[in-house]
C-alpha cells in the first residue's frame, strides 16, 4: 500500500481526492497539508468528513514530506505548484499536479494566459500531461504529472478522435463550455454567490479563458496539425457537471452511425469513456460524482456539419478522478482501481 | 381600451400574458378561454392569481367572442391555432398566435419538422412572422401575427444584424441554444421531472428540433443567400431564461468595437434590444421576466471566427411579452406599452 | 409627485426599490446614494438595469440631500441609518429604515441581539414599527418608519390574530423559518456560495437570530402577554422566498374552518394578506417577486395543536415593497399603489 | 456471497439499490425485476448504468426467484409487498419491503391512513420494523424487514433519546419536515415539476401525511407513553436530502452541552449517526449520497424548548441505504459493510 499526501488540503479537488481515495485499495492518504488552516481538524471545517480523518491537517515540510510518503497530489491554487516541485529531491516521488502551473509546454503561452510567471523550463519538460486515455503510455513512464484541465479533459476527449480520423475539418472548429459552478472553486466570489448564479446562464472570459491554449495544444499533437478553436466557457446553476458541445465541419462524408462507430473503436479499451448510440446524448448527470466521460455525436448533413457532446464530472474525470487514474497507470495497478464507481443518480 | 381573449388558459404563455397584461393600459383581458377547465376559477390552478381573476374560465364559442374581443392570443398547443382561426370572420380582429403553426411559409417544411397535417396554404400566406425588431413594417399592417418561437427569437435577433453586413460567413454557423425548463411547458414529463433536470444539463433534440427550419427560413430572408446551420438545444436546471451562443467565420476584417457599432446602430430605434460593450457577456438574469433581448459580442481573432449571445426569457420576449409587442404595433401604439418593466434581480 | 433618495445603492435592498418604484405613480427615484460606489454607473455593476438609470450614483451630502427630496429609503447595513438619521434637520422628510436599526425599543435588548451599539433612545422611541397590517394606524401619523425583518413579517402577519382571538396558547410557540439565499444580502460568503448551498438545507443561527427579539416584542404587543419563542431559520437552495411555518397549542377548541374565518376577518381590509382556504397551504412562489403575503391554517385535533405558514417574497414584502407600501400610507395614498403586481409564475 | 433480487426495478428506491450494492462484499445483485419494462436493458432507460447491467430485467415468476436468491428487497409502490410476500413459501428467503406495506402495525390505522387494503395481520406481526439503531436486536432475529419511511426515519432518530431520557415532554412535539424532490418518486406530476417546485418551496399533506402514524407508533414505543404529534412536510428545490426540524417542551432542565452528551452516549455503538457539538447544526449536504444521520440538538432556554434537527440522505438512510444496513444485520455482517462512504461533497 503506498502513501500518499494532498497538498492544498481545503480546497473541492483536495475533498474529492479524499473521497475518492478512501475506495482505494493500494493508496492511502497518510497526509494532508493545508497553508492556511494546519493544525485544524479537517472535518472542522468539512462536516461531512467527521469520524473519517481524525489528524489534524499539516504544515508542509518538504524534506520531511518526500521520505514519509510516495505519491504527492497537488490539489493547489495557481503558482504553488511550480515553487514546491523543485525543491523535491527524493527521484522515486510520484507527483501529480491538479493546478494548471504545468499544463503548456510553452513559457510564454503560460504567461500570456495566466498572466503569472511560468515554471521553468526543464519542469516543464519533465511534466507528461497527464489526459488518461490520449497519453496513457507516456504516463505509465512518468514520475511527473500535469493534470488536465476540466473543459480540456472534455474536449480533447471528444475531439481527437474526429480530428484524428480526419473526419472534421481542422479549421473552424467552436467549442461551446458549460459548468457546474464547483469548478470555479471554493472562494466566495461575486461569480459564484448563489442569489445571483441560481436561475442564471452566464458566459464568461469569452475568447480569453486559460484552458483554450490546452485544448489548442494537444488537438494538435494528435491532429498532426496547428488546430486554434473558438471556445466559450458558461456558468450553469448546478454545483458539478460539464459539458462541452463542440462543432466542426465535416471533412469527409459520414453517418452518424460510422463516426459513432469510429469512436467506440478508438475508445475500446478505455472503460471510463462511454460512446451513446446514434440519436443520443449524454447529460452531465449521467457522470454525476463519477471517472466516466459520456459522449454524444451527430452528424448534421444539412449544414455539413458534425455536433460532438462530452460530459464529465468536472471534479472527477476534470480533476481528482484523472489524478488517481493517472496514479493507477503510473505504478501499473489497473487503471479503474477506486474509480469504478456507479454515477450517483438521480 | 381594447378586449382581449386568451384562448388556451392554462398553459404557461397563457399565465405570462395575464401578468404581463395587467400593467397594459390599452388591452384588458376579457375572456380566458379554456377547453379542458371551463368553469373553473383560473386562481384555483394557479393560486398566485388570487384575487386578480374572478370570473371563471370560458369554454371558447366562436361566433360570440370574435363580436366580443378585439384581440385574440392563440396560446394553445400545436395544431389548435390552425383549426379555429379559419372560422373566424370578423375582419377587424386582430389575433396573435403564440404557437408554431403559422410560422414556417411552406407547408412541406412543417410537416416535415412538426410531424403533423400543416395549416392551408392561404393561412400560412396570410400570417406575418412576428419578430417584432426585424419585420416592424410587416407587423403594423398586419392582423394575423405568428409569434417567433423562443430559439428563433434569440437567434434571430443575435444573427441578423452580422448576416445583413456581410460580417459573418453564411456557411458554417452553428448556434447553441440553453434554455430554462419551462420552456417545455407545463405537462409534467419525465424530461421535467425535477430530480432529474436538477444538477443536470440536458442536451436534446440534436439537429432535430422544429426551430431549425424557422431560424433558417427568416436567417435567409435577411440575409438574401439560403442559410443552414447547425442547432443543438440543451436544457439548463432553471425556471427561465434563454441564451443562444452562436458561431461563424469572419467574413470580412472587423474589431469586436467594430461589430458592436454596428449592432448598435442597427438595433438603435428598438427599446428592447440592448447592446453590450466589448468584453462583457449578457447573463440570461439580466433579462429576467423582462422583454428585452441583450446581446454580446466577440470577435475571436485567433480562430477567426465571430461569437454572439443573445440573452431573452423565454416566456416574455420569447412568447408572450412579443406578442403584447405585437399587438402594440398592430395598433399603432407605443412599442414598449406595458412592456417596459426592470427585469427581477436577483 | 414626490421625489425619493436610496441609501445604499448597490445592495439588493435598493435594487428593489428601484424596480418597484419605476412602477409608481406618485414617487420618483431623484438620487441613488453609494458610499463604496459613487460616481459610478449602477448599471456597470447590474447590468439589468441598463438603460433605465443613466445617472450616476451619488455621494452622500446630508445638507443638500434634505432640501432635495422628500422621502429617504435607508437600505443600508446595521449601524448606519442610526448615524445619519440624526443629521436630518428638515422635520418634513419622510425616512424608512429598511435595517435593523431601530427595529427593537430596547436598547439593551439591541446590543444582546446584534452586538453593536444601539441607537439613541430618543430615535427608538420617534420610531414606528412599520408592519403595514398591523400597524397602520401609527404608520399614518409618523415620518419615521423602522421596517420590519423579513422572518418578523411572516411570523406577525401569520401569528397575530391567533394569539389576538386567544386561539393559541401564548406558551410552546415553535417557528420555523426557511428563506431564500438573498435574504443574506449581495457579500459573497461561504454560506452564500452556490457550490455549498445549491443542493442543500442549512438550519443556522439556532435559538440565535437577532429577528427573535422583534418577532417576541411585537407578539407580545400584540397578545397583551408576554410571549418568547423558538425560532429556526434554514437557507433554502432558492433565491427569493420565505417561508415560516409556525406552531402552537390550541387555547381554545376550533375548527380549521373557523380559524380560517377569523383571519379572513382579521384582514378584510388588506389586499397583500390573501388566507388560503381548508386543505391549501401556500408555496413560496405563489407570492413570488410580489407584496402578498398567503397564508395557510390547519387546526391539527389530533395533536392539539394550530399550524399556520405564511408565505412572503423576503425582498418585497419582507423589505422594499412593504417600505414602499409604509410610504403609501405615511403619504396618505392608495396603499396598493405601485405594488399591486401579479406575482411572477412560473 | 449471498444473491439478492431487487424487485420494483426502474424506480429510485432500486436504482439506489443497485449503486450501493455495487460497493458490498457479500452481497450481489442477481435479478432486476421490473413489471413494466422487464425484457429491456435497464441502461437504455438509466444511461448512467451503462457498462454496469448487461443482463436485461426480467419478469417476477415467484416459484424461480425464491429458489435462485437468497434476499429479496421490494423496492416497489405501495400495495404489491403486501400481495407477493404471502406467495414465498421458502422460509430461508430474506425480505426486505422499502414501501409502507408492513410499517404500521394496525391495519385499520394503515386503511385510515393509505386509504388502502391492509397487508393480512399475520403478514404485519411478521414484519420487524427495520429502523436499525432503534430495533437492531428484533432485525438480528428477522428475515422479513419493513423499512421505515425516509421522515419517520430521521424524526424518530432525532427523538427517542431525549424521549427515552425524559428530557422532552411527550406532549405538544412538532416536527417540520424538509424533503429533497426525489422522495416523490419518479413519476412525474406537477408537484415534481421542475419550473414548478424551483424556486419554491411547497407545504404539502399538512397534517395528513402517512408517516404520522408511524412517526406515532414507534415514538411511543420507545418513550412508553402515547405521543402525538404536529408534523408538517415541506418540498424543497433540491433532488436529494431531508431535515426534520423537531420542537418540543423541555421535560427538566438541561444545557446543550448535557443532552449531546446523553445522545453521543445513546449513539456510541451506531456508526452512522454523528452527533455535532453545541451551536453546530447539519446541513443535508453532509451526508448527501451517505447513510449517515447528522443530529444537532440546542436547548433554547428562553422559550423552555428543545430543538433537534436530524439531517439524512433521502434515498440513502431513508430508503436503500438503511435496506442493506438492515441485511447486513440480519447476516451477522459488519452493519457497516459496503456503505461505510465518505459523502459526496460538495
Amino acid at each position: 500500500m503506498k502513501k500518499a499526501a494532498i497538498i492544498g488540503g481545503t480546497g473541492y479537488g483536495a475533498i474529492e481526492l479524499i473521497r475518492l481515495l478512501q475506495l482505494h485499495k493500494e493508496i492511502k492518504v497518510e497526509k494532508i497539508i493545508s497553508h492556511s488552516q494546519h493544525g485544524e481538524a479537517i472535518a472542522s471545517i468539512y462536516p461531512h468528513l467527521t469520524d473519517f480523518i481524525e489528524e489534524p491537517m499539516h504544515e508542509l515540510e518538504i524534506e520531511k514530506l518526500q521520505e514519509e510518503v510516495d505519491i504527492v497530489f497537488f490539489a493547489t491554487p495557481a503558482g504553488v505548484a511550480k515553487e514546491i516541485l523543485p525543491q523535491f529531491t527524493n527521484p522515486n516521488l510520484q507527483c501529480i499536479d491538479l493546478s494548471g502551473d504545468l499544463r503548456l509546454s510553452s513559457q510564454t503561452e503560460y504567461e500570456t494566459w495566466y498572466g503569472k510567471d511560468a515554471a521553468t523550463q526543464q519542469l516543464l519538460d519533465k511534466a507528461v500531461y497527464g489526459l488518461s486515455e490520449l497519453y496513457a503510455e507516456e504516463i505509465k513512464q512518468a514520475n511527473l504529472i500535469s493534470n488536465p484541465g476540466c473543459f480540456p479533459t472534455s474536449a480533447l476527449l471528444g475531439l481527437a478522435p474526429a480530428l484524428e480520423h480526419q473526419i472534421m475539418s481542422p479549421q473552424g472548429i467552436s467549442i461551446d463550455g458549460k459548468t457546474g459552478i464547483s469548478g470555479a472553486g471554493r472562494t466566495p466570489t461575486a461569480k459564484t454567490h448563489f442569489s445571483e448564479t441560481n436561475e442564471n446562464v452566464t458566459p464568461y472570459k469569452i475568447g480569453q479563458h486559460q484552458h483554450i491554449p490546452e485544448i489548442e495544444e494537444y488537438l494538435s499533437d494528435k491532429a498532426k496539425t496547428p488546430i486554434t478553436v473558438a471556445f466559450t466557457t458558461h456558468l450553469i446553476p448546478m454545483t458539478r457537471g460539464l459539458i462541452c458541445t463542440m462543432y466542426g465541419q465535416l471533412a469527409k462524408k459520414a453517418t452518424t452511425e460510422e463516426v459513432i462507430e469510429i469512436y467506440q473503436s478508438y475508445y475500446e479499451n478505455n472503460p471510463f469513456v462511454r460512446i451513446r448510440e446514434a440519436g443520443v446524448f449524454p447529460a452531465t448527470k449521467d457522470v454525476y460524482a463519477s471517472n466516466f466521460c459520456d459522449i454524444g455525436i451527430h452528424v448534421d448533413e444539412r449544414s455539413n456539419q458534425i455536433i460532438i457532446a462530452a460530459a464529465i464530472d468536472n471534479l472527477v474525470k476534470g480533476a481528482a478522478g484523472q489524478a488517481i487514474q493517472n496514479a493507477n497507470l503510473m505504478n501499473g495497478w489497473e487503471e479503474t482501481m477506486g474509480l469504478h464507481t456507479i454515477p450517483i443518480y438521480p
